[in-house]
């Protein structure tokens, strides 16, 4: 560390114009530089894609003491890979990504560009964190989300994180949680997954809804957490070896 | 398991016309019951998206004894859970994801659509495989990769996978592999990403590129199996939390 500042970058899946990833840099201000580099709309559901077909571009939406507004029309990692490898004229101290207008607890990790955007922080090796609000709604109220995500914001800018491990932050949708817990991603998966209805031509089509179905009931497990009205934090790996199955795995006779 | 023949699921990212999924179908025939079920074009490096903000629709390409062919105009994710939700009358017995015109070891298993395929499989508990041979050529040759993922499908056929874990098979652009080990994710990330160009106005845009710098240097790295002439099996997992960094957390004074 430098006498600087500290440098956060902050994105998200909701686009740079969501009132959650606004607010999110609002609350960080007075930790650190802040340089902004979202999606120009919304990417939600994006995980970790990248646009490998199509060129990418950025624009620099705003500028003022302490704070650069950047919007790009790729997916929320491409936003972390323009930003790390051609805007930023050093690595950051630390990636915040969101706030989310909504929850991406359990599996929803696995889909979320939110998530995926921390992810990738991780991979460059940039302390990350994803922050998720358990409030879809476009007006939700931030306030609790960012004071939880400011003070993990905090720890994390102190401690720092293990090479390869990031963290998933979600809070109940509450003026005031009963506290935080650190859990593990519960088990379970999404079904009942489409809705039918048809379009213009009369041709049937699926629009993606469900409902979560949970398969494990562990006392540390981040639904838990929050149904009972504590924020969750789950630390993840990036590394997603599965070593006690390859273990058992070296035995086999493959060919 | 009934006196059905099993019935086997296969998607890929590279589109339903690609050469590697109609090898791949063609080699399994006998195993079962194929149900091709892939996205209308390419849809590389979508990761585990979903298509959460439009429809999406499939249509019937081909059906002869034993192989149904469909398309679908989603991600590769968006392909399993309406193949398994709204197509097929039954749960399949295995999915196989690709074969994919490239490889998708070490950190690639984040942004693949080939890999996210799989373990959306693996999320609805079936058996799930992805295989990828290290040639992006459309006319590549997949003989000697329809040789090993048929190999592991049987195994994965007969005996099963754990709840929660899917594997990826990536195998080197060789006639002949010298064998098939059992590793673990190489751990690094790609460097110097973006090619910069310009647009029709003069515009700077940016072409995703870059090349791999590995971090670790295991003597059970997939990189290094696949650098010496053996393909490469990763069994991977669902569940991302770090539960040697959740156990450390534990202790911390959040609020």
């Amino acid at each position: 560390m430098t006498n600087e500042r500290p440098l956060i970058l902050i994105t998200n899946d909701d686009g740079v114009a969501a009132k959650g990833i606004n607010e999110l840099a609002a609350c960080l201000r007075d930790l650190g530089d802040i340089v902004v580099f979202a999606p120009d709309g919304s990417r939600s559901g994006m995980s970790s894609a990248i646009t490998s077909t199509l060129p990418i571009k950025y624009s620099l939406r705003r500028k003022e003491e302490g704070l650069t507004v950047y919007s790009c029309t790729g997916t929320p990692v491409d936003c972390v890979k323009l930003a790390l490898n051609e805007v930023l004229d050093r690595m950051p101290d630390l990636l915040v990504s969101g706030i989310n207008h909504g929850g991406n607890m359990a599996i929803c990790v696995n889909y979320s560009g939110t998530m995926g955007a921390a992810a990738e922080g991780c991979i460059f090796r940039v302390p990350s964190l994803g922050v998720s609000l358990l409030d879809q709604s476009a007006d939700a109220d931030f306030s609790e989300s960012c004071r939880l995500g400011r003070r993990v914001a905090e720890l994390v800018l102190r401690d720092g994180l293990p090479d390869g491990t990031y963290l998933n932050l979600n809070v109940p949708k509450l003026p005031r949680v009963k506290g935080l817990k650190v859990c593990r991603q519960t088990d379970g998966r999404w079904t009942r997954e489409f809705k039918r209805s048809e379009n213009a031509a009369g041709e049937p089509v699926f629009w993606l809804t469900g409902s979560f179905e949970r398969s494990s009931d562990e006392p540390d497990d981040d639904l838990l957490a929050l149904d009972n009205g504590y924020a969750s934090l789950v630390p993840c790996k990036i590394d997603v070896t599965d070593y006690d199955f390859k273990a058992r795995m070296e035995g086999y006779e493959f060919i």
